[in-house]
């Protein structure tokens, strides 16, 4: 019974979550050969105002990115 | 010092919340022994577009479903 | 779909932690309506060493509580 | 920066574990875009004790089932 | 590799996050040696009405308290 | 009433542990002024055949490296 927690910057739309559920349910679905309606998938999103890498926070490291580029 | 994270569903009452964090404290203390001011308890809503089960997102599962039901 | 994680002391025995999922788990539906076999609960154990609360470690403030106890 | 946690239960072999991550990785360089150097994969395994659906712990629900197996 | 969750109640200016980023990767560089880049920090912001100590809201509890000041 | 999980490498000793947990709080609570007894502190240990950067395990991409030092 896997359960999956996905972390990445907000601001992707839901094509593009519909994509990533089906496709890393499918990886694990290939690859510890679990049951398909078993597996869980939350999409945890953060505000790049909330993320830090190397004492620095994203949006201060780059302003510029869109967010559906910075995941 | 238990400390119990809730993820449910976005879109329930406050007096939901109130209900749910009062009573799933009562079980810890009753079940555990543990003293009452030391329990903490997190309600972690989700949106229902970063929720998958079985490859498939919640809202597209349950297009018509209210949040308080969907829980 | 609730999904619930508990954070406690290690050192409970199995059938304590069958007491407890199940009684979480009664909590949770009759608090929010949800169906029983949505319910999943995940009882993730901490050792002492890794815990601590106002800069200090639990095992240091309380070096002689039984983990049952220190839950 | 995704961060990934894939909390299944323990007993995976290092061979299992590899795949897994490299797959996993795999599949969200492709859907989102994003730098492979990026990815972070947390393989967090529980005790089957520790795991219920429904009220009742995983092992007591699949006492004679293989860990490999109950991913 | 250390990843760091702070979990505070929300509200708190982008300086505040800006110099609590910067300070908590500082202490572990610090403190385990790690290297600076290897740091990711997550400030993970809860709403007042989904945090209970002692089985009562937060915001129940302290409802004339800034979010500021909660932390 | 800041919750903080920090996740490295497992192998740090109970000092190193004490001086992380000491040396976080203190800095929580000159950073965010809250009163030191509210700040709770997670180790969360990983081994490094579960913890992955760039689909790689951290085993296989530094086999030589003690824990201690790997954080």
């Amino acid at each position: 019974m896997p359960f999956v927690t996905i972390q990445i910057g907000e601001g992707h739309s839901i094509e593009k979550k519909r994509e990533l559920a089906k496709a890393v349910t499918d990886t694990l679905v290939e690859t510890l050969g679990t049951k398909r309606e078993w597996v869980t998938i939350h999409i945890d999103e953060f505000n790049r105002d909330n993320w830090a890498v190397g004492g620095e926070l994203h949006s201060d490291k780059h302003p510029g990115r869109h967010a559906e580029k910075s995941a």
